[in-house]
């Protein structure tokens, strides 16, 4: 569920509309709704009553969007130093906070350490052994799963990218039970579970139960041969609806989840980042120009692929809607919707049937709140958008626009 | 020409070891020679002695760098109000700057028009009203070329190919003479010149000197039917050597051009961004891990797509040199250099046989002077990198290293 809808040809976000957003914070922007935020974050919650549940910070790292997740009892899946620093502002307690990633520096797991985080997610025995080693300086103890790539077969589940044996992610199932042996003989680490991720947007519930299924046997094999496993991290992935994709619902992978869970001495930990956030956001962008050519109609708009990367880096769908519906009676038109950067790969939208546009409409490009911001740039010396929640009939800034200054503030300027 | 070479195992630049610059500044860091930018700008200076130089700001912004550039009567291409401003601190003159791109905003165009820049390459019709009408309210003319679009492919990635009826760019050959003529009649308008950019990172002199017959063929018909073309833009778009590229240099495109600029009253602008930059710089990125799976050796580094994006957006080559050669006799191994950041996509080099490396190790990617540090990001909320110029046996910090801190500046923080 969320709260962007029409009402009297006007797009609203909760109970305001978005054409005054955009009216009185400028374009582009990106802008939440708290109240979509919260219930993402209670249909997790619900479905999954016992687990921990850690948002994938890399989808939103916004220190309110953040705040209002830990409000929620939503802790932080982190991949780095920075995200650490950024979950902790937020409020969220190192008790809720797991640190996955293949490259985790030496400071960021003593960073992580100092905070004594909940756990360490660890991607190979190279990083084990530092991580020992760390720990020993710092006279603790790292509570650790290590991520097993659990090899699901990517031809029939062609979205999984990151569960296959020959990336770079996690240790291999072939290896797994000696090197939890291997860790569990470490001194200054506990092994206390075993983590999985196999990709993102995952639109069917069957790969992540195959992958489960395997980590089951781990754990139930682990735990015979005196590994105290106690936690299951399933990662993340649950895909959301950018066009006509289906994703199951949290409630559905619960249920099927179940059986599987009832004879573990085990919690779950999931780590959703997209499935809350994704369709909490939208990036808010005014028509520049309608350009036609003679092979094409071109909306040129004023955001970039520097500010929402997806359709440039992946080439993804996502909706995009007047914030005020066209009533004059003109037809729709096919245009492809691009930005003002300086490459053809500056594109929103292509051979996109749109009712018809003209120069200051506002569009809203739909489902914008995960991956959107946090992978925006300054290319083309862009500042960066300014981010903004809303909240019943309120709105507020949380993340002002860059100006012009901040993009110099930390070079030397000539004598 | 460029002064990045090893001395007894030793890789430097100019007369500093780059292992030196890694110890003292931290890694990722983006490191530039200044005799190389030096070189390259004389290098098109004296290929082009009557010509206009804008160097590409999109390709390298760094404001020490524009100045440097400026020094050697470089001018400025830039393509947002941003770019108007870094190169404008930087010391570049108005009068060498041109200002393209498809999205102009309005604040944008005035900025320009009040700091009374070169020229506007003018992308469309209802830019050209926009300008006009922007002039008229500023009491100014606006001097403008209209980009037009040969219709030449370019045979470079179809991300950087510009030149083609499909994309988004310029105006057709067809309409070019109404266009111009439409142009002419408008009283805040002042048409010199014509513009037309068919793509970046050509090889090739052909698609260029293609693209420049159609061009003169225009410039000489609207002189004839009284248009006062002064200037012919003939953009950027030389390539660099990545790999084993063989691209033109400067004086060969100088020669093949000058029997067709014999007689032509023009004067000649280009816009070199790559063929400049590019080789002017590295990136610096140490070893974290290196991790052996069933299937493959992985090389993590500290370096990411955040940092170093072409590998990941556009698949792109980079060299990839140890900045201490291996002297212990160990095989070159065939790996993957990968980045922290959690998608499958973070890499810089896959199957690449490298020298053997080590936890600690630097590498340089090479070839990083041109879209690269403007193209970085804070995905995974990672600081950006720290750019440095050397200059002979001295360096100093261009753009210091972003903090922790400086991430969340710009966020409201929970209360």
């Amino acid at each position: 569920m969320h709260y962007f809808a029409y009402r009297n040809d006007e797009l609203y976000c909760e109970d305001v509309p978005l054409a005054r957003i955009a009216a009185e914070v400028g374009t582009p922007a990106y802008v939440y709704s708290r109240r979509t935020l919260v219930h993402h974050a209670r249909v997790f919650r619900q479905a999954f009553p016992e687990a921990l549940i850690c948002f994938a910070v890399k989808a939103n790292s916004n220190i309110s969007i953040l705040h209002t997740l830990a409000q929620e009892g939503i802790g932080a899946d982190i991949v780095s130093g920075g995200e650490l620093f950024r979950a902790r502002r937020a409020g969220v307690e190192p008790e809720n906070i797991v640190f996955a990633g293949v490259g985790k520096r030496e400071d960021e797991i003593a960073a992580a350490l100092k905070q004594d985080i909940f756990m360490f997610n660890v991607e190979s025995i190279e990083e084990l052994n530092l991580i020992q080693r760390v720990a020993q300086e710092l006279n603790t103890t790292a509570r650790i799963a290590l991520r097993v790539n659990p090899d699901v077969d990517a031809k029939t589940h062609p979205y999984i990218s990151t569960g296959l044996r020959e990336n770079k992610f996690g240790i291999s199932m072939d290896s797994a039970l000696m090197d939890y042996h291997y860790a569990h003989r470490l001194s200054h680490i506990q092994v206390q579970g075993i983590h999985c991720h196999i990709g993102s947007q995952l639109t069917t519930i069957e790969p992540f139960i195959d992958a489960f299924k395997i980590i089951r046997a781990l754990a139930l094999e682990l735990i015979a041969s005196g590994i105290d496993i106690r936690y299951l991290d399933m990662g993340g992935g649950l895909g959301i609806t950018y066009e006509r994709e289906k994703p199951p619902l949290p409630m559905e992978l619960a249920h099927a989840m179940a059986p599987l869970m009832e004879d573990l001495p085990c919690t779950l930990i999931l780590e959703p980042g997209r499935a809350i956030a994704g369709n909490t956001g939208v990036f808010l962008t005014q028509v520049l120009y309608t350009k036609q050519t003679e092979e094409k109609r071109f909306i040129v708009v004023d955001g970039a692929m520097n500010d929402l990367a997806r359709p440039s880096l992946y080439g993804s769908f996502h909706d995009i809607r007047p914030v005020q519906l066209n009533t004059s009676g003109e037809e729709p038109v096919k245009v492809d919707i691009v930005g003002p950067i300086c490459e053809s790969s500056d594109f929103f939208a292509r051979e996109r049937l749109m009712p018809a546009c003209h120069h200051g409409d506002i569009l809203a490009i739909m489902s914008a709140g995960a991956y959107g911001f946090t992978m925006s740039s300054n290319y083309n010396s862009r500042p960066r958008a300014v981010e903004v929640l809303v909240d019943d009939d309120q709105y507020r800034i949380i993340r002002r626009r860059e100006t012009l200054e901040d993009l110099i503030q930390h070079e030397e300027l000539p004598q």
